[in-house]
């Protein structure tokens, strides 16, 4: 590797050119060792956010950002393995039940997760909220339960690609989080890394998204597409809406409580139909598109492996989940039909009641968040509860409510269009 | 002042919004306090840099780094004050003449200066090869000198826009020094906070300069010379040559002597014309354009000037100048007409001699530098001395002649289009 001069590098990006393989490697090699300085590579997010890279430069940098660090190798499993990734959301809890239903159908979930960051949950968060259960498992824990139980949802570790660990967070306070090749380099480099021989993205679109248009929500897609193909992970990614929130509950145990009613065969249809949507996705990259996941929610079996996937990771899952201390019922102004209902106001709400935080080192409230008891082309009277808001803390009330004014409107039915909630697919 | 978000700042701006009065305030101010972090203004400066700024925020930017320190006050002069800023050239010693020159016209001359970076010499570094002239003063001392001899050639105090001093330092090490917006409030805050009441800037267009187009010169001039009027300082701008460098000398010493033959009433002709053209400028916006600076250079007064402005802060205008101890001599490959001499081909050649420094803490030789025998549109004949190269390590003569491979064209007088040397004035 030959040594660059990062002004060199900053400016040739700044310039509106085109970054060579040994710039890259260099440039991210040397800001993981602390060679060069954060205020130089902020600089230089900056510029790739304003001026863009080129296919072969995003594969080169989440080359570099894979090499920073380990691999992990599932290849001595005795079955395919296939993960999925969503781009975050607000009552997004489909890797809940979706995990143990792909395991349920011969495929093995190693499922790295994080933890949320403002209004979008975060998986490990929700799962917190179930007692006893733990995120962090070592690799040897995680290649042991992938073959005994099929499914592992975990904290990702400190090895895996340790130069985008350290440049999330540099873009987390410079500005420069929304460049979409350093969120699909971001994203890839470690599920690369994390050694998923099939990957699903589930490419979120909307008011409560981070893309909040499709056409960026496409070019990040098939950006990711793309990046992971030619790292020969079999990838393909869904489009879905995230202008309205999934399913009826924004929250941590809350969203718990929802995913194990899927399991047992109810739950909300649009949480049942994505959850079933991304699985055959899943299964069909794994090459095991044989099997019909909604036979394994109907017989059990998608639930016995939710069951085992929780206790082997100390969690109990006959156990009561928390329930907020304090409650708010909010009732709808007229009779009508619920026409909108805003994704971003309720993730607000919910993170304001404690369900989210505002830095990474603040708490979460476990039974913290917002019910809503209508969705989007239900019926809705006067005066029956709209929302249910929870928290432990009743202070928070008032800036919850604030967030959710103007976040939904009750009309009558001639004015309701229904959305598709799955918008489009990549491979 | 209202607190801010700074990522709310920074994304204003990479968002191309336009930046509010105390979003400006406070962003310069919580920098300088180091309430926000090198990776926020460098991420900030990039923004600026790509996306620019309107007239009005580079206004508020200037006063509020001007605003980070304090203020000089010259009113107690009893005469008037002018001064002048150059963009940087090579071989470009015109303050040296030119202050005295226009104090002894009768107008005080209160010039900050700094030292050379790059290819790029430093009017400090020049004077400080006189032996004991010292570059520091304090206020006090400045106010008394500029009342006793009229002229005061300075490092500019650590009081005297904090702000820019640690901006500065940031983007010179994160690529974002060409930002025309930063560039010019970096320039006027000092020159405003300094308290002259008239400047005359020396806008450089051409290889040599830090502006290489016209274009971007003008845009540069037209900037400061809004923000200067607009803080009461009467200010002017000259766009002038840097294609071609200044005089015969690029180096310390050897062009304090060119600037000692200048006040004798020699010196090389575009040295005299440029000093001449600016010292007018210089009285005109001061209200006296009664004196003909042409008239002091030939009685001797600009000399006498020059003698106690020396001899004031230390040093002795008898003393010998320091002389490299190793020179190589480059002769003319073929006779004709010297059709081109490029400037950062010359600057760069006295850089790699040692005269110019790569990072601030590095020392500078006083001997060093290069001597050119002929100027453009001069005769040269084939074998006779074309450049003299100087330094004191004489390991450095091969990179230093790689610099000047290609720098020069010697043709017929056909081939040969003079070209002016004061392209534009804007005032």
């Amino acid at each position: 590797m030959s040594a660059h001069d990062v002004i060199e590098v900053i400016t040739t990006k700044r310039d509106r050119g085109t970054l060579s393989d040994s710039q890259i490697d260099w440039v991210v090699d040397a800001y993981t060792q602390g060679q060069v300085a954060d205020e130089q590579m902020s600089a230089l997010a900056m510029a790739i956010l304003l001026n863009g890279m080129e296919r072969a430069e995003i594969a080169r940098w989440t080359a570099a950002m894979i090499a920073s660090g380990e691999r992990m190798d599932f290849s001595s499993l005795s079955r395919p393995t296939s993960d999925k990734h969503s781009t975050g959301g607000v009552g997004d809890k489909i890797t809940l039940p979706l995990a143990p239903l792909v395991a349920a159908c011969g495929v093995a979930v190693p499922q790295l997760s994080g933890r949320g960051l403002g209004h979008t949950g975060g998986t490990l968060d929700k799962l917190e909220s179930i007692p006893g259960w733990r995120a962090a498992l070592s690799n040897a824990e995680m290649l042991a339960q992938l073959e005994s139980v099929g499914a592992v949802i975990c904290a990702a570790g400190d090895g895996l690609a340790p130069a985008d660990k350290k440049l999330y967070a540099l873009r987390d306070v410079t500005g420069t989080v929304e460049a979409i090749p350093l969120i699909a380099s971001s994203i890839m480099s470690k599920k690369i890394a994390e050694g998923t021989g099939a990957l699903v993205l589930d490419v979120k679109v909307g008011s409560g998204a981070f893309m909040k248009t499709a056409e960026r929500a496409r070019e990040l897609a098939e950006t990711m597409v793309a990046l992971g193909t030619d790292a020969g992970v079999r990838t393909v990614a869904l489009l879905t809406d995230m202008a309205t929130p999934l399913g009826l509950t924004a929250g941590n145990a809350i969203e718990v409580q929802e995913s194990v009613d899927v399991l047992a065969g109810g739950g909300p249809a649009d949480v049942v139909e994505l959850t079933l949507a991304l699985a055959r996705e899943m299964l069909q990259a794994a090459g095991r598109d044989d099997v019909d996941p909604a036979d394994k929610l109907a017989d059990g079996s998608a639930m016995d492996v939710w069951r085992a996937m929780i206790a082997a990771q100390g969690g109990d899952p006959d156990a009561a989940l928390p329930v907020a201390r304090e409650r708010h019922v909010v009732t709808a102004p007229t009779s009508g039909v619920l026409t909108r209902l805003d994704a971003m106001a309720v993730g607000l709400a919910a993170w304001r009641l404690g369900a989210g935080r505002a830095r990474k080192e603040d708490p979460v409230q476990a039974g913290a968040g917002v019910v809503w008891h209508a969705r989007p082309g239900d019926r809705v009277e006067a005066g029956a509860p709209l929302f249910t808001l929870l928290t432990d803390t009743p202070e928070r009330f008032d800036r919850a409510l604030a967030a959710l004014e103007g976040g939904y409107d009750v009309g009558d039915a001639a004015t309701y269009t229904p959305a598709p909630l799955v918008i489009d697919r990549i491979a």
